[in-house]
């Protein structure tokens, strides 16, 4: 017969090794980022989220400060063949070009209506902007709503046959979860128009319209019948890109990131706002390095062109994601179950 | 002896006492509006909440689309013998005086100098406007900030010696708590500066800064020997007002409110956008009638004067609440425990 002695120090053994077995799993749990690879990349992620989060720990960051900012082109989904906003005013002109016959005339409207893509980019940012007005204004906020969710029901992606929103980055969701399941309140800074997003982001990146920020054009409140409308004027408000991204940060959020997330130079300022004062802060950029299960491009793409960026994330800090390498899968639709 | 019988009836008599008692306590709970009178006010706000809220009924609204937007000025705080803006405005007029010699003489500067408020009226919109940009332009966002706490923590309203951020209603505190309790996310929408309130509205009214929209000034990011910086400028960027209320609502919003609260005709359109559209709203307008514990004013006052909004608002469904009849106390400080 065991003594009292020996079955205390038994039960207390077992008892240990259930405690430190359960301590052990609610420390780990499931992986919250499994389509990252794990490696140093996902580590940083990890340790930041985890320090921000420990109340005990120098680093720890009250949960309010917990803010989060993500560029969306290129960052949260693809950007190429073009922008997908692009894609979308070409089909919109091309929906619209039966009551414009002077389109098949003037440019920037004539590249669209010959898919000649080498005159659009040069008609450059002022053409773009004249598409965008000749598309996105002249009708409420209610009915661009319907235009765009109406797009994204039924047009596909030029080589991969698959709806736009379909093509967000699976690690990307992932690394937003994460960081709300953690107490981060999470945004989007785009340089996208503000109502080509609004519709889809909840639903997609479960980011509500109003933690969505980007570019703006003017629009008119209007009793029309008795019946209030917001109607889109042809007329620009805001472009969300490089040093106004920390305007409207400030001007939207009214509070300095702890995290910003990028993938160009249109992101360099915003990276360096979030990461530039006291305290824990993570800068992140995804590279575009994966030619085969999606794009590789960085100084010399038009679309989320990333130079300085690249000289001087190592200096400042950034984690430079590398699609290729830290990256388990690309879109939600290849994730094996 | 009892019967079996009688026993268990007993029991389940006891039971369903019990039971029914934990079930009304459940119900009703301890009441989430105790500085409302009980009346038809609270009654109507208590339905429109728990129609809302309750899955099962035909007024039912999903979670993520219980927005309401507050009014501040009037609604949430107090805004006699002037606005609360202006009369910090005034101080920093007086503060930087030292260095404007010039302002002695110079129209609407003489006027806070001499304490002329009739001048001071005259002077309109663009008087005020010109007041802004002289005292809240031409430092960073950081340094007026400072400046915004540092005169909340010393500055004292002239007839209750309170601190301006204790002027705050305890009822509406009470309604902001209700109304998160079940869900909606609540935001000002307010005519004063974005930058003015952000510094104190979390502390005061648990609203964090990004759901604060309100007036603004341009402001530029600019990197000051390495450090990035975002300076304040001379140049307004947006009057949060009337028509564009619902503009801002828009906006920063992206979706139609299914509460508003206001207080004066500035907030008529705001009220009009929330409920001109299906399914249950509320607008609600705070009505200045009490003039021994706060103030009375409405047609004919210059801060807060609500005209168009007391003729109409029977006919729209706007519950006006009478401030007198409708609130057991006005603010946080008269609460006895």
């Amino acid at each position: 017969m065991k003594s009292l002695k020996q079955v205390f120090r038994i039960s207390c053994g077992l008892f240990l090794i259930v405690s430190l077995t359960a301590c052990a799993v609610s420390q780990t749990g499931p992986d919250p980022l499994p389509s990252w690879i794990d490696g140093p990349s996902k580590q940083r992620i990890v340790d930041f989220v985890n320090n921000v989060s420990n109340s005990d720990g120098n680093d720890f960051v009250p949960a309010n400060e917990r803010i989060a900012t993500f560029d969306n082109d290129g960052t949260l989904w693809s950007e190429k063949p073009t922008y997908f906003q692009l894609m979308f005013f070409m089909d919109r002109v091309k929906t619209m070009a039966a009551d414009h016959p002077e389109w098949r005339t003037t440019q920037p409207f004539q590249a669209v209506l010959e898919n000649d893509m080498e005159s659009l980019h040069e008609a450059g940012e002022h053409g773009l902007i004249e598409l965008a007005m000749a598309t996105h204004a002249g009708m409420t906020i209610g009915e661009f709503e319907t235009i765009v969710n109406d797009w994204l029901a039924t047009a596909r992606h030029p080589t991969t046959g698959q709806p736009f929103n379909s093509m967000v980055y699976q690690p990307m969701l992932e690394l937003m979860d994460y960081l709300r399941v953690n107490d981060f309140k999470v945004f989007i800074v785009s340089g996208g128009g503000l109502e080509f997003m609004r519709p889809w982001t909840e639903a997609v990146y479960g980011i509500p319209p109003d933690q969505v920020i980007g570019s703006s054009i003017e629009t008119r409140y209007e009793v029309k019948n008795g019946k209030p409308v917001i109607v889109r004027l042809p007329e620009l408000h805001f472009v969300d890109d490089k040093d106004t991204k920390p305007i409207a940060i400030n001007r939207f959020i009214g509070r300095r990131p702890i995290l910003a997330a990028g993938n160009s130079d249109g992101d360099f300022e915003m990276l360096e706002w979030t990461t530039s004062s006291d305290g824990p802060r993570l800068g992140l950029i995804v590279h575009h390095t994966d030619a085969e299960r999606e794009w590789a491009y960085d100084r010399e793409s038009s679309e989320g062109r990333l130079d300085r960026g690249l000289d001087e994330a190592d200096q400042r800090g950034w984690l430079l994601v590398d699609m290729a390498r830290d990256w388990q899968v690309i879109y939600p639709y290849q994730v094996v179950e």
